[in-house]
């Protein structure tokens, strides 16, 4: 499959393309001059975000900015410009309800991330060859970020796919991302929230334990699920400008 | 009590002076060209080190070069310069038989840094005291970095002292450091390895939870006790350029 793009728009010196690969909406955003390969960061956004949410943005301008890379962004299925399920709007309703309770979450998050998953894995690698036969792309050398439902499926995106070389991950756990974890060996800089009222402190401890790569490196700060510091974004700029610059 | 320098030499741009306050032998690292009021770090060293060892030198030339800032290192009491009491070689010979025979260590550690941090944190305030009245450091904000030995030293002192205004501390837990962070308020990077063979996780993951800051970041590495990546470095480079800049 091959990229076809859209609308377009150019600020501050990054160029935003919306694109399609099949029957995945993305968007692409590189430097405004960008021309020979470069790397790539793929950026998954988290549960009731889509691919233009106000946090993928923010990375993809810094990402390019600050790096002079590629990043790119697609729905997950059921987000976004993709049709929900009844099973979606099932999910949706049952969490709600459970959190409102104050009942545990995280299983029910990790087993609905991992459906997700399946369907999202194959949709990113379709996406990855598709991006790197642009020009502006090529061969350069591809990072992952995402976190939340980005977690839930990069984690099983990134032990599947040689192409990524390092990632950055967090505030998830529990199902079976451990196991899957353990397959993966490229540098992982890993978000841990220490007052996550999703993800309990010892599933996101033993999902950083789990990772099998040499360099990992987890980063806990204080707060809920959503209050991931802004000084984190400027650490994972460093850290993939380490790996992938 | 006033600074008395004594040798002197420069290297790499970076100005280096041996001193004493009173008792107490220091190392204070400058810009050679320093001149006005600028940020000041405290560096501690780690246990069986000293105020020039190959970590205190590295960081000292990296907040002078990256951050322009100054940085100061003072010998613990029974390091470097300073006598060896029967009471510092004891604790050796006994906490080296402790870890030859694998037994725990962390408590008799924490016990013995808690003593020398009661004659550390005087002879600390009195260096910073001393260190500000002179013209190329005055009364620009002051910070503190010190791991291990340097964090059972580091936290009875940030508790104590209004002038340090933010810490790099970690590689620690057990005896009081608990129950001392929770005075403390100001920004924390807290540095915790992973596989650390003399402080068990939990201590460490105990101590970070304690800190009283509203900013607290704690970063967690594979490796054992001496392992801190290098990435490290410059992590806490753009903690102490964020807070005392």
């Amino acid at each position: 499959m091959t990229v076809e793009f859209g609308k377009e728009r150019l600020e501050g010196g990054v160029r935003e393309r919306l694109f399609t690969v099949g029957q995945v909406p993305g968007v692409l955003w590189t430097s405004a001059d960008a021309d020979g390969s470069r790397p790539l960061v793929l950026l998954g956004h988290g549960g009731g975000q889509h691919k233009k949410g106000p946090a993928v943005l923010a990375r993809a301008r810094a990402y390019v900015s600050s790096c002079g890379f590629a990043a790119a962004a697609i729905d997950a299925p059921g987000f976004g410009d993709r049709p929900r399920t009844e099973r979606d709007q099932q999910f949706v309703t049952e969490v709600r309800a459970r959190i409102a309770a104050g009942q545990p979450a995280l299983e029910m998050i990790a087993g609905y991330n991992a459906e997700v998953a399946e369907r999202a894995v194959p949709d990113w690698q379709a996406t990855l060859t598709a991006l790197q036969a642009l020009p502006e792309i090529a061969s350069g050398p591809a990072g992952y970020f995402g976190l939340s439902l980005g977690t839930g499926i990069g984690v099983p995106l990134v032990a599947a796919e040689p192409r990524i070389s390092a990632a950055v991950l967090g505030l998830a756990g529990g199902g079976a991302l451990a196991a899957t974890a353990a397959r993966i060996s490229v540098p992982v800089e890993f978000l841990l929230q220490w007052d996550d009222e999703l993800v309990p402190r010892e599933a996101a401890l033993s999902l950083f334990d789990a990772f099998g790569s040499a360099e990992k490196s987890m980063h806990a700060n204080p707060g809920r699920h959503a209050a991931v510091p802004g000084y984190e974004l400027d650490s994972s700029v460093r850290f993939f400008a380490r790996h992938l610059g």
